[in-house]
């Protein structure tokens, strides 16, 4: 086993680290929903700091009844007794892994952890490109051949995996391709895990969201939490959506051994949560749009520096091909010029899968709304993100550092409070 | 891989329906701790709630350094960087297994997870029988053996598991017996786990405890937690002490890809816990006391009763041997027969590893302190707890219970409100 700290998280404590150096790094690697707390879940959480007890396994039944509440409200009628909570959905999805057993289908690229995981629970992903301009699905004209390959091997290939929206893409899969996707599922008598955990950030409200649990419920397996849309990612609590009894069941067994319960505390704040009250819905629209404009205003410099994109249509990535601009040996290196000579930190596609050679990059965009809870408040309010003048500095930094980079002119940006250019 | 929900989780839901559908069931079942978690712990969670980043894998640092400090308190000077949190000392020790890799050996009987574990994570547990009269310990005597043995079939040992103090026995494993241990451990070349979770909890605070860690910290990991001492087990927060860079950043790793980290909040109550402020002290001294006393109370009416046992020394456990009072095929069977006619939920010695045709239960004393905090409160409080009428109560089902028990009548305690034996 050849496993090492998770490619996001080691990105962000390392530029942490130069921070605190007194290097100026514009933090685009980490995929951290960089707003303040709802109050109300604060209040929430406080509230319940008697609550003590281990509680069940799946989680306390007001949890489960909520988040059962929430698929409803999505069309996905769902029974509580279906529903596991858990201390992520990261820790969720491992558990599946171990539960349902077998290899996995991933598209390429796709989030850091399902492939490091598969490693660490003893199942071998087999990676699927996403269609031309799609993302977060394995592009289903390449499912079958993969699968039945992996069977001819004498592999036992059980499930398939996607990501609606996408992580590193941004990019949401069209309805037509997760329903032909569920086609092939069923013929290949395959599982489906459905990472959701972005679903309510997907920018355009109106746009069409298939799940493939919407046409599939008997074997689809749905993910999500409140990490992303409501900003706890360090509160650690997600849930699942499970297909049959005896899945629960083993994913629960498991569960209880590896981690027993959420914190009790955080359970009750998300089961406040999932009822959607008016004013977490307020603020998970208002964070939708900010991630939004944001998003598209990093992706506006990148296309006008030359690279090649998709532009995201939810969460708060874009996955930007930098080819035109300047050529490396791999994305690693070329994420590390980026960072060690232009202050901007990124991560590589290979981190996510892709091709070592390929030039694409993943760009997180959700800590460019300031620093500390006063600005990040204020950029969640502000009518007009973009002109604030810490957005506007970071935007600045970025601009200047993809101009200083496609020009091959060193940039001073790790000397504190500096951005000017440097002549080599 | 066939796995089932951990014994004692599944117990306490199951007592937990019983209870609801109107059953009087004592829970000697549930290693919960029982008691309110502390004022001055819950205003650190409310005040920690406006983060909710994820922070460090390895845990937000300073409670790496309040953790650092609790061991060099207890003569085990620790670097801040050796230190791993997680949500749990249960995930921490499953983490532990897959970082080490290699077949484990546990002491004979054990705590129903660590098999579990090693089942999930690949691994082959070693099951060695403690020494006469103590627990939490493989036999000395025997240790060599059953690894040479193993080696000499191909296996791969690794590890060496030690509880101290114990679960289920609630046994101190004896200086002398530690020595020879780390010993053998040496000259085996095995790593020492040493679950310290129950450390606070030694009902005699003059007992001579000696970790492994003490005398050979360079194969020792020493896990703990708040979840026993200080009575908050379901806010999820363990520790763990690692020897080596290597071994750290592989869990490290591990950490990353299942779980992330231990909820923001909660860490920083426990940043606090670990500092040991006076007030804590304090509480975790007063509930020390209370454990004990109620173990041995409760280990003098199995001992009344005529069951076999050796009185408990820390946590508020103990492990009776009931074949002088009936005989069954299973220690399964005589727990289930406990439970559906006397209304007391114990946990059979299978779960913990022990023989199935044994007599040996786990009883768990800590959930006698009372229904609610005012109870649980006033029976921490109390200068002779025992006389409380609901500790009495408690104490009288026991005595009635294992009385029927023993002479077969039948006894209608899962009749509401019914203490009273019926004779059938």
């Amino acid at each position: 086993m050849n496993i090492t700290l998770s490619a996001t998280l080691a990105a962000n404590e390392d530029i942490a680290r130069r921070r605190r150096a007194g290097q100026r790094v514009l933090n685009l690697a980490f995929g951290e929903a960089g707003l303040p707390v709802h109050p109300a879940l604060r209040e929430r959480l406080a509230e319940a700091s008697r609550e003590n007890g281990y509680g069940p396994v799946a989680g306390a039944l007001g949890l489960r009844e909520a988040a059962a509440g929430y698929w409803a409200r999505r069309g996905l009628p769902t029974d509580p007794e279906s529903v596991v909570c858990g201390p992520g959905s990261k820790p969720l999805l491992y558990a599946l892994l171990l539960a349902i057993g077998g290899d996995i289908v991933l598209p390429m690229p796709s989030w850091v952890s399902y492939a490091a995981q598969a490693e660490l629970a003893g199942v071998r992903p087999i990676l699927v490109p996403a269609p031309p301009g799609e993302g977060g699905t394995p592009d289903p004209d390449q499912v079958v051949g993969a699968v039945l390959h992996a069977r001819a091997q004498g592999r036992t290939v059980n499930t398939i995996l996607l990501t609606l929206p996408d992580n590193p893409t941004g990019r949401l899969a069209a309805p037509e391709t997760v329903t032909r996707l569920v086609r092939i599922a069923r013929g290949l008598d395959l599982m489906i895990i459905s990472d959701e955990i972005y679903r309510d950030l997907v920018h355009d409200e109106n746009a069409a969201f298939l799940s493939p649990a919407d046409i599939a419920p008997e074997r689809t397996v749905v993910t999500s939490g409140l990490s992303k849309s409501l900003a706890i990612g360090g509160w650690r609590i997600g849930v699942a959506r499970l297909t049959s009894a005896p899945l629960r069941d083993r994913l629960l067994a498991i569960a209880s051994e590896i981690w027993s319960s959420p914190a009790t505390p955080v359970q009750q704040a998300a089961a406040y949560a999932y009822t959607e009250p008016p004013e977490l819905v307020e603020r998970v629209t208002a964070s939708r749009r900010l991630h939004g404009t944001v998003a598209r205003a990093v992706a506006d410099r990148f296309a006008r520096a030359g690279a090649h994109l998709a532009y995201p249509q939810g969460g708060f990535y874009l996955y930007p091909d930098l080819a035109p601009l300047r050529r490396f040996a791999t994305s690693a290196e070329l994420a590390s010029t980026l960072l060690d000579e232009y202050g901007v930190g990124v991560l590589p596609g290979s981190a996510f899968g892709d091709a070592p050679g390929n030039h694409r990059v993943r760009v997180a965009t959700s800590l460019l709304y300031g620093e500390g809870e006063e600005q990040r408040l204020a950029t969640l309010d502000a009518e007009r993100p973009l002109d604030l003048p810490w957005v506007a500095a970071s935007l600045g930094h970025l601009e200047e550092a993809l101009a200083g980079f496609t020009e091959r002119r060193r940039f001073a940006a790790w000397m504190p409070g500096s951005l000017a250019p440097v002549t080599p």
